[in-house]
């Protein structure tokens, strides 16, 4: 069977299979993988086990390889030509607050939307949905052709919600197994609905939670009020000082590191026409917050940020309590760009939460394991590739895009595998992810399938 | 039988049923009497039930009086010469952290302690233990005497702990029916665990809930961070605003209303050598926070205080999530001096949050009612005549205090009943109360029980 042949025997398969393709795909998204959530360890076990059993029928060498945390799916299916690592992940963001979702999220379904058919469940979009796609595309060619275009390995992670705490040393411990010419990464956006995109900077990110304690026990406010320290007080301070009045971060040597953005690169994202009012629109804001100087995209995909995903204190049920608590915690993340080095962040972070701490109060941390920002070259080969067979299944350009996530396995591929990474997904932006009722367009998932179809087809070619 | 026979007989019984005492107080501390908590609305309901059973065994004309929250129980007892009414409350504060208690909160027990015998259970101080001081001073008085020196009203309230929200209109509705003389308030402290007081000056209270809503949805702080609002960023900075560095609340005409201190005033509170290194220590703290120019005795009694209670926002749950949450609360109390009223200063407050708020973001408000402050004329016979009584009773003299926390009832028997009120307690610093571990000296109990003989006995021939 020539080339060609290969290919559209591949497309001809995923058109006539869609109904399985679904079925499949709502099977592993009925597993609860929380991965943050200790209760779902064993669901984690679950989606990790299932996905193995899918590799392993569609023909590949698939194993599941444990870690201290939640077991990895490592697959491997020989073939001639270069060699692709994919990597995506099956866990899942927690699902509070649940009150805010319109359905179980753990039981998938599809509804009509105003802007066509949806897949709707927690992780459908982020990141078991874009995982499927690559997986269908596999399928595809191995049931149509009995063999893929080229040798792939799957690497399939559960901890990527909670920052892969197990990966650097997964890698490392085998990296023979998972060298490979060039890795394929399915956990980002398109530009729109229409239009898919390469991304080719990203982020990096690093986290840290802090639990200050002041008296020895919660004490009444109508007795110590006024005289004694209250953690609330202090936590607020920190927190709001970590902004000044012109939106940076006032962290000691924080943009240190941090490149300015080439002209000509404002000059492509300026032209890119971002609709940052519509995008705020959309979550029911208006006005942009952070930095002055730079436009709404040059904060998303090339400034550091700082934001607090948690704070807690004190009496928060309903009711009232006069509590004068004994301690107050946050949990505060950094987005990194350029060289900006996690651990030195977070060296910077703790101490400006000692800086503001009286002498008779503690503060105890607890860090998240971070990474570094990474961009890509963006005239390789693997990446034209990519972007042709892109614009040809959608008929309109690929776009070559920053993002302001972190995917960190971006950079553990680079510094342990010396291998660079092709992002490449069907996300949009309305996905809600990590949100109350996530989805996935449908068209994302089809259209993403065959997109992996053809590119497959495509890099497989490359010499 | 003479008035010195009455009260010899009555201290007399008490000292000889001192065990069938604690075990009346134990059976009302077993019942989880929560207001705050509607889970807890039958438990409400339980302790009514068995205050009012209790006091009729005694004798007094006692029924529950329904409101549109907990029920109030009202009982009386005819007889000649004035008329007092007695005050407290049944309801008790919630227990969480529940991990901080070292045994159930409401499996009362007695325990050795460094300081003698102490009642360990929540509510064992604040107020049931209180409570039950007065009513076994009734019994003594009925089991010897077959009756009271005085006609005696109790008054028994279960929202105390909630700010008391149906006590203005059930005292409005029910006025003729709690006419008395004075009132007596049992939910104040001593000056120390061997000095009894009678607190003259009490701070009045009043607080609110903030809740601030930004985007639509919880966000991906990747996707949207550094562009949309934060608004745990906003209400760090509008708590962390509340106070200047000099500890002065920064509310708009928050000191309007507070006098000064006057000189004789400070002198008293000067001579009673406050030991607040100890008052600090003993929670585990060294610093005195709050306005530098007062005394830490003359902050706690004499000057308003703002104060956080709680706060929450984003994803408080062990491990992380990058989430730029929809939205972050907080719950505001603040404690009043003077005249300073309790609607201006809310008012005040809401704009100090509406002054610090983006025009795109809403804020939501839940108030808590709230009093006055109130100070007493230290030369009313009721004053002096429980001085005297407290005196001979505990062999050192009664001292005349102020106290930081709020009795708002004290301000409405005065408003609506026309009505001053004498407040003896006999709790000490280190009961715990709303904290975990509450506890009750015996001490405080058996000795505070003979008080209210004693009290009763000199205040019954007050002309």
């Amino acid at each position: 069977m020539s080339y060609t042949n290969q290919l559209n025997e591949a497309l001809n398969y995923l058109d006539q299979n869609q109904d399985m393709a679904i079925q499949k795909l709502f099977e592993i998204l009925k597993i609860p993988s929380i991965s943050t959530n200790k209760q779902h360890s064993k669901d984690c076990k679950k989606a990790a086990d299932w996905l193995q059993k899918e590799l392993s029928d569609i023909g590949f060498n698939s194993k599941i390889m444990s870690t201290p945390g939640h077991p990895m799916v490592l697959a491997n299916y020989p073939g001639e030509g270069p060699h692709f690592l994919f990597y995506g992940h099956y866990d899942v963001q927690p699902i509070d607050p649940i009150n805010l979702w319109d359905h179980n999220p753990f039981e998938p379904k599809i509804e009509n939307s105003p802007n066509g058919k949806i897949i709707k469940a927690r992780g459908a979009s982020d990141d078991k949905g874009q995982v499927m796609t690559f997986i269908e595309a596999c399928r595809a060619y191995c049931k149509t052709s009995g063999s893929l275009p080229c040798q792939i390995s799957i690497l399939i992670e559960g901890e990527e919600e909670i920052g892969s705490p197990s990966m650097e040393n997964f890698l490392k411990e085998n990296s023979k197994k998972l060298s490979a010419d060039y890795a394929l990464v399915c956990d980002t956006g398109m530009w729109n609905a229409r239009t898919p995109a390469i991304t080719t900077m990203l982020r990096g990110m690093v986290g840290d939670e802090i639990l200050i304690t002041a008296s020895n026990r919660d004490l009444h406010s109508g007795m110590y009020g006024g005289v004694a320290v209250n953690p609330i007080h202090l936590i607020s301070k920190i927190l709001s000082d970590l902004h000044d009045s012109n939106g940076r971060v006032t962290l000691e040597g924080f943009y240190d590191q941090v490149p300015d953005i080439p002209k000509s690169q404002k000059e492509e994202w300026k032209n890119l026409n971002f609709d940052s009012k519509k995008f705020l629109k959309d979550v029911g804001l208006s006005n942009v917050v952070g930095e002055k100087k730079y436009s709404p995209l040059e904060k998303l995909w090339s400034r550091p940020t700082c934001e607090v995903n948690g704070i807690w204190g004190g009496y928060i049920e309903p009711g009232f309590k006069t509590v004068l608590p004994s301690q107050a915690g946050a949990k505060v993340s950094f987005r990194l760009v350029g060289k900006q080095d996690p651990d030195k962040i977070i060296k910077s972070f703790r101490q400006h939460v000692k800086n503001r701490l009286p002498n008779d109060c503690e503060v105890s941390f607890i860090g998240k394991a971070g990474s570094g920002a990474s961009s890509l070259e963006i005239d390789s080969p693997e990446i034209i590739a990519a972007q042709t067979a892109l614009t040809e299944e959608w008929g309109v350009p690929a776009k070559l895009i920053g993002c302001g996530g972190s995917i960190p396995i971006g950079d553990h591929f680079r510094n342990i595998l010396n291998m660079n990474s092709l992002l490449v997904g069907f996300g949009v932006e309305d996905d809600n992810i990590h949100s109350p009722n996530e989805k996935y367009n449908l068209s994302s998932f089809q259209k993403g399938t065959r997109s992996w179809v053809r590119i497959l087809d495509k890099i497989s070619k490359i010499n």
